[in-house]
């Protein structure tokens, strides 16, 4: 674990598109996993401007998306569709260039395309990151599906997303078994509201109940944190 | 070989800062070779920047330079000095992080410590890369010595840096089967002044009368290039 | 996690030495870890043969121990001791080659070598790994001190394996955020009275109630076993 | 380049197996391409055992040929139906474990699966290695068209291999920029008839007279030798 913190978020958008960037700029096929969400905003607005005017540097990229929420009916919640609009349209990203979160053989598919090389995630102010939910978090897992039940202490965010008739019973999301394969892992985070599961994140048990602790056993993983997301550290 | 042409020197050192940015986040041991001279200045000053805000982040790589003029009394044409000038004191880069170019057993040495993860070049007016010069070259040579003599085109260069009694004998470069171990290889051009050299860089048979011409058989190569570089191709 | 089930102890042998060969036959430094113990002796008789025969191909080899029984005025009880007389004494393995682990600093010493490129390592019956033993093993360490109490349920081997008042307060040994960062790590198992444990490190939940349930999270474990080992799974 | 010169054709057919193995056994896609031809016969013979006794271990795995006599009416030239009989029958591999060469995007595909982590050639008494001829040789290419002439002295070959008016007009070939990418290059040479050839693979000046002296430049090559090979080195 590489802990870097800085002053901004500005400089953290930077940071961390340098390393999307230097990813991309390598001669071979690059595999790459984003997360959606509000940290990583700066970070696309610098991509997005990259790619738009060097499209041919990006041909060699495919994108793959870490966690789905599978409602055929209901697409507009996909966190595909979410990156999409925040970062594969306004860069101009080719549909043929992403991979669709698939259930069943997701990680034999990174497997057979050489594995992902690099993945951006985000972490959740309850210790989520991915889709890995406190207590229905399993660390022995590659991609796998998440219940969705209303004991879980996060079941109100589904309620807060959609009405409850279309809450699926599931999700699905990459497991930490699918992240310790990922060559360079960046967990970014931003903002004083994250300060509190920063420290956490730190300081307490590697435990389901604050699923991101687990994150402290990657082989090669880089943090990125402004100053007010560390203010507690 | 992946050739990337942006509007700008400013995007170049943008794009270039990142590579080396990316290199020294992640959390293993970064050995990274960087280039002497006029082309890296913009990303030299984006570095300096990271390096002296943030200095543990760069706490775990050492950096190695790459072609050395061995003069013992006259150690200012030293490649290092100008590196230490132009980099790794306005960076604050500490001497134990900085190895010396070392004939006898300098890829040996590297190999030590894991090979170079990184390494940034630029493109000479007259096709040389690193110390590899017209006619002089071998290209079946790890580190290795270059004899300075009256014979060669670039011999001049010499006469105009020293005086004619202090041309040493050779100098030492690393070869192109040292730079064929580096895991990325990135060549920097920018200039007008250097657009006829890019254009024999892409056409010419590789030969050593234009050294760089071998480079296009490197497995990860990133040649970066501002339009004025590219104007001709 | 790879499963090979082979047919005898004699094909797991020939297997597992195929694995080191492979790994010291490449053209660049290799970083290899080797367990003690019972389980690789046909191992070792091959591999001995092709280093007396070939010692030049070893030469770019070194040899990192994994576990330590620090014990100044008692070095018989020393792994390493174990693996000289197993292995590198018969098979002419040179004193520079080999590197002792060290509490202090072996994961940042490991990691300036270049990272260790294979390990092998055998399994306990009780479910221990390299020194991590039951109920006092923490999945959040690098290199790290077990401590040798009364109450832990193993603490009757260092009984057995010398007088009461010599057993040393704690030993040394590598933790699984180090396993985590070597590049292939490879299991062996042999033998129908650890047949049980397989079971239950196929079959138990992760836990440091038996330890090796946590390899099955490795992204790069190759499991090799004979027949008599997978006998109950 | 490391060179081990082995007592026998039988060692180089162990210890050539055993690095093949060794990579069969990663918890990974292995993409390997191999050589037709008497030099990998007693290899062959040792790997088919093993897969034949233990085809899951095989499973993911994918082999890629590396140079190939297109020729539709005439396949039975096809370097790959010798594979095909040679070791991949014997061996019980899967056709859909074979990727064809292919020349409009053959190194496009093997990117796109990761690129080849080991690939096992033989060496031409006339210094070819692949398909890359004398004189015909380009360094300069990734997969690429040989022109089968009679100025070449190589031109004989195909004239005792075909009828005169079945002799295609070239036949295709992975360059040594594709080479330059497999992560580990293995070179095996065996018997007295190829002493020659070997002398002058370390002797002579890198050229397309002799194609394989461009091998030296490989960053990964392991050559294994018997005794007969390197009696004249």
């Amino acid at each position: 674990m590489k802990k870097i913190i800085v002053k901004s978020y500005s400089e953290l958008s930077e940071l961390t598109a340098s390393i999307v960037l230097s990813e991309i700029s390598n001669d071979r096929r690059s595999n790459v996993a984003l997360t959606a969400g509000s940290s990583p905003k700066g970070t696309y607005e610098i991509l997005a401007k990259w790619a738009k005017a060097y499209p041919e540097m990006w041909a060699n990229t495919s994108f793959f998306n870490f966690d789905e929420i599978e409602n055929n009916s209901h697409t507009e919640y996909a966190t595909l569709g979410a990156l999409q609009s925040q970062f594969f349209q306004p860069a101009g990203i080719k549909d043929e260039q992403i991979f669709h979160l698939n259930y069943d053989q997701y990680d034999e598919i990174i497997a057979n395309q050489g594995g992902l090389d690099l993945m951006v995630i985000g972490l959740g102010g309850d210790g989520h990151f991915c889709g890995n939910m406190p207590i229905a978090t399993s660390f022995d897992e590659y991609t796998y599906k998440i219940p969705i039940k209303p004991e879980y202490p996060w079941y109100g965010t589904f309620e807060g997303m959609m009405p409850k008739e279309e809450i699926p019973p599931y999700f699905v999301t990459m497991g930490f078994k699918s992240l310790l394969r990922v060559k360079h892992l960046v967990l970014i985070i931003n903002g004083v509201s994250k300060a509190k599961a920063v420290k956490e994140l730190f300081s307490r048990e590697i435990s389901n109940e604050f699923p991101a602790t687990t994150l402290r056993q990657h082989p090669n993983l880089t943090i990125i944190l402004d100053e007010e997301a560390a203010s507690e550290i």
